[in-house]
């Protein structure tokens, strides 16, 4: 696609993540994944998508690593498609966009929340420091050049 | 766009954000505003993107309440984008974003990291429930519906 091609920042970690989940529908498609979705049928009732679409999309989720393809019915006819390790670890990105979007851009109630699956309670989503706690905001905190930065990275994060 | 317009669940906070920030090249204006550039020539050199392309963007983003448009060169010459408080109240999604994808799919040393602006310490955002500090992992938490879902959304999320 022309707008890939043109998209060329290996060296920053934001851009290399919005290679694989970036364009239209995937993280809509990951969030139907984390609500127990498998079966494309599934996935095209909710997102009212066209299926060619939905088979690139698909396919570019197994192929980065985010979908694990398996066949589920008996004698193989039937795929489904499950979240791998590295798709559930997107789950937080999901949830601080939810949390965002519906603070933003919802008028009313809530429609959607996040709650404790034993308790069923309602939470309220912070970004935090592991370890201490202390929340992360763009007051207090800031992306900065890790060990691994290129140079160019090293001058645009520190310049 | 074609992609825009079949693109319906205004119920989804996720969906309903990523009509605001789902575009290509939107996200990584906004990590360029979190880290300072207001300028349109600042942004281009960065993101080596079409100026058309850019000034789109930065319009959609002005449109949707993230960046506001001022002018600061005496005479009004020159403009500048600044993150409104929209805009900064992105930075948890982006943050979560980056660590994502440093941890899956960026080899070698972190070229990214988040670092305290008082001490310069390197600290590892988690997702955690505000009040209590527990970790928010899909395998303890779940998108449920809230006082304001439509009945399509509910039955999405609870059916």
């Amino acid at each position: 696609m022309m707008q890939r091609t043109s998209f060329k920042e290996e060296d920053c970690p934001i851009a290399r993540g919005l290679e694989h989940v970036g364009e239209w529908w995937t993280m809509l498609i990951l969030r139907d994944s984390f609500q127990g979705k498998t079966r494309f049928d599934e996935f095209q009732r909710r997102l009212n998508i066209a299926p060619n679409m939905l088979t690139r999309r698909l396919r570019a989720l197994v192929a980065s690593g985010l979908l694990e393809q398996r066949t589920v019915e008996p004698r193989g006819r039937r795929q489904a498609y499950f979240l791998t390790d590295r798709g559930r670890d997107f789950w937080p990105v999901l949830v601080a966009l939810q949390h965002w979007a519906g603070r933003h851009f919802m008028d009313g109630g809530k429609p959607m929340v996040v709650v404790d699956r034993a308790g069923g309670l309602t939470v309220e989503p912070l970004l935090a420091e592991r370890g201490t706690g202390r929340p992360i905001s763009v007051d207090t905190h800031r992306f900065a050049a890790g060990p691994g930065a290129s140079k160019r990275l090293d001058a645009y994060l520190e310049g």
